[in-house]
């Protein structure tokens, strides 16, 4: 390895000599003096050339001087040099007085994508897009938020699985879903690990978690639909109802909160201008019927002919938590069958309601979860109520015919989560690489 | 939450009421008494059920004694009863007098797999193959050796990235790529994510990290292959050769395995009759042609005109480095341009030759590691010098026209390294639903 210091760790080293690698965010080209400011993972600092001069006085070209002048914005280098600590530098209140530079790329000298670029432009060219430390820092969170999660779960014992993507047949609708040329046959992708999660309980796994892709064949351009996403998803056995999945999901979310502001509370502050709060437990829980109250009494009706919120009611709602709760979380329980897949159990006194939430976070739906209808003769009258055919769902059911503990969990789109945790617009900024109905590269 | 005790804490647990939960293993249910042992994921116990008798001495049925006679194996309960310390009793020297049983639902009694079913009957039935422990072991290791590798990456400032799955054009070779329906067009399935974790570099993101699916349309029927795996990926900036990656590729090793070790050590003891051996640093390392030159002089030929090596090969330079250095794994470096992709850098003294590597554990690669080539002329000269078009590669050549560092990785199949770390003979006993040409179910 190139023997660098992080340009982070500059302010807090003795001065003297150092190496430090990264890219050219821009360069001063004078007569008398060259700067470069360099960037890497951590931050960006001066690097400082003074022009060297003959017994004249006269400027005269060095090596260094000639490979600066020859430098374009984004090339990479490393640059060996003083380091000196100046409180005038405005950048850290260091520099680095050159010795030496060597260039690892040249950049091509236009850049194809400016501050302004729109964001179709931006994911073009996403690499460099990223170069931005704020569109950086996004990763950086997800990084410590998955990690926060799993240990949460490593701790507690639960077991990470990894399902397959590439599925016989559906898991949830058949409307969405992708199409595989597999040998002679056909394949599909997994729209979520619904099944083979649920199926770690007849196992006899007890509690297990998977952080992986799932697919959606769906046509929306909306700002938060995508064809790929991350999914979060935790299932465990031995459940009550619904309750103890959320009780679950709202410990995750604070452990993964805490860990986020802990690490970059104070990089959100710098670049996102705002202080991440830490949601307290328990979250606020309102069954959908009375949300729907709730929500009319705001003077909105929601304009759906089925059970369901839609994204303006949940908005509302979150408004209604927010001002009387003080929080940004809230899980709307217990939703209608109608609305629900087969597999959500059916709440014991009212089978038209279901042992079911959503959270929503920001006035946005993040997650679904549920506990799962575990016994046979009522999961397959589920599925007919519901027009689905048994004899197509006979390798689901089978998982519930040898035995199996009452079981539930959810499912969290990742994407999701960053985007309302940083107030951005659009999954697409908390995507590495989004994909949608028009867009495959890069 | 059902307020259970879990099976494995019996044992230091005090005498008194007690609740499990778990798996009907096995009953009997003889005339005075009835023995069931219950399962759960950390362990069975024994419960018992003196029968009743009447003021006559005859034995009268209850509800406990008549729920345990209509118990099928596998159904799952839970047990509520008095817990006992008795050395006499041989599993775990405990058990539970039973007070009451809650059947959360029975399973059907015929079992369609034995202990001597074979490997393809046991992947029809997962579910019920799973719960053997030493099956359900392979994912508890899974778990904490991913978990390691996670955290070693975290606690060095790696970034977890997701990189899509679905894909405009290949990433690796285009005979084992899978064509995926997508809306009026078609998408591929990546077979690894070595173009977007290259991408990483550009992007500035410095150290990354992935551990996610990879898919091969590979026709393949062997123990070592599949469809789909989970492919261990990571990728950094600012090397100076592929020696940079052996390095960090054997400390996450010894990560991984000193987990593994100290949390199941004792359970692989138990289980697979063995003692985990954690490696030592640094791994042997030998170029590639010298292999040849060491098989060569044990009498192995390798029968191949191209310049690789062959699994016999594989086997026979592990069995060397075994007794010349007692150690299981084993760097061979310095792979031949002919056999390796374009993207890897070509040796600077031998053009012949890359700066890439292949991990063998036990006689067997399971991984492939390299310095990238990120000199956009050498690469698109080391495309055009393998029959590629750099007009298809268009997407990915771009990334190294704006500027990148010097970087490497390496990408590591999961199953195949717990596979030979527990000495299994089979991909499919270290896959959690395992994915093939003819299998896709469940």
């Amino acid at each position: 390895m190139i023997n660098r210091t992080l340009i982070k760790d500059l302010q807090s080293s003795s001065d003297g000599p150092v190496t430090v690698s990264g890219w050219v965010e821009t360069v001063r080209d004078q007569k008398k003096v060259q700067f470069v400011v360099l960037r890497d993972e951590t931050g960006a600092v001066q690097l400082v050339n003074p022009r060297a001069t003959d017994e004249t006085g006269a400027v005269t070209a060095t090596d260094v001087s000639d490979t600066i002048s020859a430098l374009s914005q984004g090339s990479f280098l490393t640059a060996r040099g003083e380091l000196k600590h100046d409180e005038r530098v405005k950048l850290g209140g260091v520099e680095i007085k050159l010795a030496s530079l060597e260039v690892a790329s040249l950049a091509i000298p236009e850049t194809p994508i400016a501050d302004d670029s729109g964001i179709d432009k931006r994911m073009d060219w996403r690499f460099l897009d990223l170069r931005v430390p704020k569109n950086a820092l996004v990763f950086k969170i997800q990084t410590t938020f998955l990690h926060a999660l799993r240990t949460y779960w490593v701790e507690h014992d639960f077991i990470e699985i990894t399902t397959p993507k590439l599925m016989a047949s559906a898991s949830e609708s058949k409307a969405e879903l992708f199409r595989v040329e597999y040998f002679e046959g056909s394949a599909f992708l997994a729209q979520s690990p619904q099944f083979f999660k649920q199926m770690a309980q007849p196992a006899g796994f007890g509690k297990i978690f998977e952080v992986g892709p799932a697919f959606r064949a769906d046509p929306s351009f909306t700002s938060r639909h995508a064809t790929e996403f991350t999914s979060i998803d935790t299932e465990f056995s031995w459940i009550e109802s619904h309750e103890d999945v959320m009780k679950l999901h709202e410990e995750l979310m604070v452990a993964g909160f805490q860990a986020v502001k802990d690490k970059h509370g104070a990089d959100i502050e710098a670049l996102f201008g705002f202080e991440l709060t830490v949601p307290t437990v328990p979250f606020p829980r309102i069954p959908l019927a009375e949300a729907k109250r709730i929500v009319a009494e705001r003077g909105y009706e929601v304009p759906r002919a089925d059970d369901d919120m839609d994204p303006e009611g949940e908005r509302q709602i979150a408004a209604y938590v927010k001002e009387e709760f003080g929080h940004d979380f809230v899980f709307l329980t217990d939703y209608a069958s109608s609305i629900r897949p087969f597999y959500h159990m059916r709440n014991a006194d009212d089978a038209g309601l279901t042992n079911s939430y959503d959270l929503i976070y920001n006035g946005v739906e993040i997650s679904t979860g549920a506990q799962r209808e575990h016994r046979i003769e009522i999961l397959e009258q589920n599925a007919r109520d519901k027009g689905l055919d048994p004899e197509e769902l006979s390798g689901y059911l089978d998982f519930f015919r040898y035995g199996v503990p009452a079981h539930g969990g959810f499912g969290m789109g990742l994407a999701r989560v960053l985007m309302l945790m940083l107030g951005l617009a659009n999954l697409r900024e908390t995507t590495y690489l989004f994909r949608g109905p028009t867009r495959l590269e890069p």
